[in-house]
Order: structure tokens, then sequence, then C-alpha cells
């Protein structure tokens, strides 16, 4: 068979290995006459998966003793409820940066559940960059600061982690495995695994025990934090086979080198397709501040519609697929999340000159 | 290999050929040069799979045209919550009939989120057997009845769903896809996949129109059911590999019958092993009332636990596994859902009469 680059926004491309072996030992885990996603989630066997994968996320994101690592559901969606729903102490308010498509949705959860406001928003510059430390107002009585540290759809990120006085809330869904986290100003981090870190039907939150402790406790039961954290994500059946699948991405991760080698291979490899972009001579045009630039989602528009349905049939025929912008703007979207190998992006960047040269 | 006789109340085994497949198929979907768990749920790849998921569950059901089929993440444990957040009507009451282990759970989270009273308790029968209609204490000014169809720990099950005069809200987890559903009575019905309907990671949430259009507006996102029915279940990221294999369960419950069969077999099959237990002169006790067995988890105890580990340990020694009961009760547990052969009863009935004659 022939891999197809494979430039999904998520869900998005493995490892070649990663995928391979989950086919193979599908059927059979470990001699055991039955698959691992017919065994129970208190098996021995699934147990030391499930271990295997909180322990390695804490030792790839050398986290804090007071940092707990839950494996829920429901995605990046449900923690814009269960963030606000866990932290946002009655009486406090929260500050939300609008940093584009999820940042919004993010926001909207926030002001149903309590007392939110925005205290930055891209909206007047169509989200063209992240704000400067200074120009976030954080306001008096603020429970935490919530951001989104990349948006997928606006190809932003956030190069920096400001220090904004409060705790930092971060969605991290797509740089979730590809950047360390500093976690002196970090009390919730969480992300779906779909991109960076494996399959969809994982999500990852990373927690302080503060939080935890001062959540409200009149609260349904998988709402809260404290379910999870005490029975190490297993208060009710976990996702099985997503989780097994990202214990074969952190293991990937690991051998390539952990969070620090996967940070410094984004940004070289965005830097090679910005790179192709700026020195086109404005035949590829990418809108935002450079320094605020995505590595893992470079966006870029042409002269015409037209032109743009021309590069992506071309790179479906050079074995480039899912190159498209998202519908919301259009455009082509390069994703270039940790399972893509080195060669898919050497192969688009070859193609955007060859292609620059036939249609200039 | 070796396929073992996997008798595990959930995750659980599924028919062989549906693991074979999935192993098959998974490194590379349909010669794509990709696995389908790397497309983005938006590729015409996984929407087939996703439309023809949902439509092979409301042809199984034989779904009124005004129930929707949301495929979600979190369990049954998430849906105690989501169901009374969207059909709990403020001002109005949820009648709760507390039948074991998964009805409390159900129980905690409504009076959390409103007014909601227990009609009927077995408690004090040590949930051994279900109420009569008419012991179901309903009062004024309910909005519906919650049951749980099914109690996996304690091994009963409701035989008739009867008129309480408002919907009826429903738990089916372990009976999902291996009974009908008479849609007359039921506004909701809900339950976790991983039993007889696939692998963990997906929730199949049944609900009329009337409760999606009148549920409260002021919610997060995630937790409406109006988000996951105006989006067909792709408001957020789907949990791809688990939706695809109750894909490939749902086409394999088809070939075998559909839920009539299942319902047929699940009878027929239990029947065999109650016969077991009622032929053993009270070697093998089944505590609860004859009409409210369960016809998929069937538990057992025997005059000492020294007896019930050497039950345990001589199955497993003829390739029997998971038969321990849940750690709550104890004794003995013999999940039997879909995918379990039929042989797997047979050596089952076999070895329980062979254990007998050995240890009387």
């Amino acid at each position: 068979m022939t891999r197809v680059f494979n430039f999904s926004p998520g869900p998005c491309t493995l490892p070649t290995s990663v995928v391979n072996e989950l086919g193979a030992e599908l059927p059979d885990f470990n001699d055991a006459g039955m698959s691992l996603v017919e065994m129970s989630h208190r098996s021995p066997e699934y147990s030391e998966v499930h271990d295997d994968t909180v322990n390695r996320l804490k030792e790839l994101y050398e986290m804090p003793d007071d940092v707990s690592v839950l494996l829920l559901q429901g995605g990046a969606s449900l923690q814009y409820a269960m963030a606000p729903l866990n932290a946002l102490a009655p009486g406090k308010r929260a500050a939300y940066i609008n940093s584009g498509a999820w940042a919004k949705k993010a926001i909207a959860d926030a002001k149903v559940i309590g007392d939110a406001y925005v205290a930055w928003s891209g909206e007047d510059v169509n989200f063209t960059r992240m704000p400067s430390p200074d120009e976030v107002a954080v306001e008096d009585n603020t429970s935490y600061v919530h951001l989104v540290s990349n948006e997928t759809i606006g190809g932003i990120r956030m190069a920096e982690f400001a220090d904004y006085g409060v705790p930092t809330v971060a969605d991290m869904s797509s740089e979730l495995l590809s950047r360390p986290i500093p976690w002196d100003r970090f009390d919730i981090v969480y992300g779906g695994a779909q991109k960076n870190a494996g399959p969809a039907g994982v999500t990852v939150v990373m927690v302080r025990q503060s939080v935890i402790d001062s959540a409200p406790t009149e609260m349904p039961n998988y709402l809260k934090y404290a379910t999870h954290a005490k029975a190490n994500s297993l208060s009710n059946t976990p996702p099985v086979f997503s989780i097994w699948a990202m214990n074969k991405m952190l293991r990937w991760i690991d051998d390539a080198g952990g969070l620090t080698a996967m940070e410094e291979r984004a940004a070289q490899r965005s830097g090679k397709l910005y790179a192709a972009i700026d020195d086109s001579d404005g035949f590829y045009i990418n809108p935002n501040d450079v320094a605020d630039r995505s590595h893992t989602n470079i966006v870029f528009t042409m002269a015409s519609p037209e032109l743009e349905a021309a590069f992506l049939a071309e790179s479906a025929n050079h074995n480039m697929a899912n190159l498209k912008g998202h519908r919301s703007v259009g455009g082509i979207r390069a994703s270039i999340y940790n399972g893509l190998p080195d060669e898919a992006v050497d192969t688009l960047v070859d193609f955007m000159a060859s292609f620059q040269k036939a249609n200039s």
C-alpha cells in the first residue's frame, strides 16, 4: 500500500508504525485470546495500558505533583463547559481571550455558566494575530484567564504564554504534545487527542489539585473533575481503543525525543512552509502576523478561488490529501501535526514551487 | 489463535468477524492510503460510515420519525446529567425507579439538577426484583419516569415496560440492540455501546423531537441534545473508531435477524443458564425473582467463597474468562451479550454440571 501524505486538520495522520501496530494487535492482544477492546476496563491488561498512558503524559509534560491527568470523553467541546463549572467560583469572574472560532465557543459556554467577560478580542483584526500581554485587560475579582493556544481555523498561535497575574486555563487541542507547558502559570490544560496525540475519542485534561478541591460539590457526577481524579479516570468505562492508540503515540513521541523535539520539529517544518509562502512574491499569501503564525496549521490563499481549486486538484495527484481550508474561511490549510512525516512537508514545499512556476 | 469465551460485563466480547475485520481494515481503509481513524470526520468516507450507522439504528429499532439518533461520548454516566438537564422542565418533577447500582447514579445526578424523587425502591429487597407497574408511585406534575431496563450488577431486568401515564426515560446500556423498544411510551433511551453494540467510546441516545424543542436554551453547548440533533452528531469530532466498530456490529445484528432475533436469543441462552441453576438442587443460587431475571447478566452464588474461587479458577482452565461477579456483590456473573457465541453458553452449562458433580 502507498501511504498518502495526509494534511487533515483532525482527525489526522498517525505515524505509519502506529496504525500498522493497531491493525496487527487488534484481533488478539498479547495472545490473550481476545482483543484489548473486548476486555474489561478493570482487567490487568487494560489497567497496564491505562496507567502507562497517564504516567507517560506526566513524564513527557514534566508535570508537577499537584497536577492530575484525566482521560475523558466529549472533546474540548465538553471542556468548554467543565472548565468554568469546576473553576469559576460563584462571585468571581473569568477572563476569556477571543482569538477565533474555538475561543468563541469557549466564551459562549462560560457566559451561560457564570460571570465571564472578553478580556481581548481579535475580531476587529479578523483574527490575524494574538494579543500582546498588556492588551489583555484582566479585571478585578478574576478567577482565571482562558486562552486557546492555537486556532486551527485561523492558523495563529501564542508564541509565548504571558503571566496575567491569575491562573491560566487553556485549550491546547491542536498543540497537545507538540510543545511543553510552563506549569507555573497553568491551572487547567485540555485538548482532544485527534490532532497530535492519536485518533479521536479521548480528551486529555490536566488539572491542578487546588481546582479539584475548590470546585462546587453539587454538580452532576461526570462533570466534576474530582470524580475522575479520585477514580484515575475509571469512574465509568473509558474509551479503551483511543487510549490504547494514544499510548502508542506517546511511545512514538518518546522515541522521537519528547516534547522539546516535537516543538523544534514543528517550528522547523512550519518555517519551511512559511518561507515558501514569503518567498513567492505574493503568489501565496498568509494573512497573519509573523510572530503569531501557527506551527501546526499553515493557512494561505492565492489570487483566485479557481487557482486554489487547481492547487487542491493537482496536489491530490501528487499524493497529498486534505489541504482544503476550513469551509468558513476557504483557501488552503496544511495541518502538520506530530504524525505527519517530514517528506510530506518537503513534498508540499516542492509542489508549491512547481505549481507557482506553472501558473505565474 | 484460540478465541477465549469471554463473559466480561463490558467492555466485552465482539463477534470474531468484527474484530478480525477491524484489524484487517484498520491500516488502510478501502485503499485510501490511510486509516479511517486518520480521516476527517467530514470526509466522504467517514460520512458514509456515520450516516449508515444512524440509519441502521433507525431501521433496527423501527424508530418513529420524531425520534433522533445521537452518537455521543461520556457513556450513560453523562446521560444521567443530560437527560434531566434537557427533559426536566423548571417547576416539574421527575420520578426515578431505584432498581440498583446504576439507577442510584442516575438519581443522584437528577437530584442535583432538579426536583427528582424516588417513585419506587428495591433497596429493602436488596434489589432482587423490579417493581410491578402499580407499585411505582408517580406524583402530580411529573415530567417523566426514569428507569434502568437491566441492572448489570444485580442481574435483574424489566420484562415489560409499563405505561406510567407520563413519558419514560430509560438507561438501556446493557440491553442496547438486544430488545426492541415500544416507542409509544419512550421519550429518551440511551446506552453505552460497550456491551451489546460494540467497543467502548460511543453512547447512543435516542430522543424525541418534543424533548429537544422544549429543553432550556441556556445550557452549555455539548450538554444540549439540540446541538447534536441539528448537526447530525457532528457538532464536534465524533469517536470515529467506536462508531465504525458499531457499524460493523449493526451489520452483524442485521445479518443475524435483527432485534427480535437478538431478544429471542437472549431469552433462550439465559434460559439455559437459569435452568442449570434451578436444576442444581441449590448448588447454584440466583437470588432474584424469576420474572425479573436478567437476560444478559446471569448472577449466581455457591455455598462458600472458596467454592466460587475454585469455580473461577477451573473455568479459566476451560477457556472461559471474566466470570467473576461485580466487586460490590461477589459471586459469579455470566454476561452473555450479543457478541458472545452460543458455544460459550453451552460450554458454561456443561462446566457447571461437571463442577457440581466434582464438588458435591
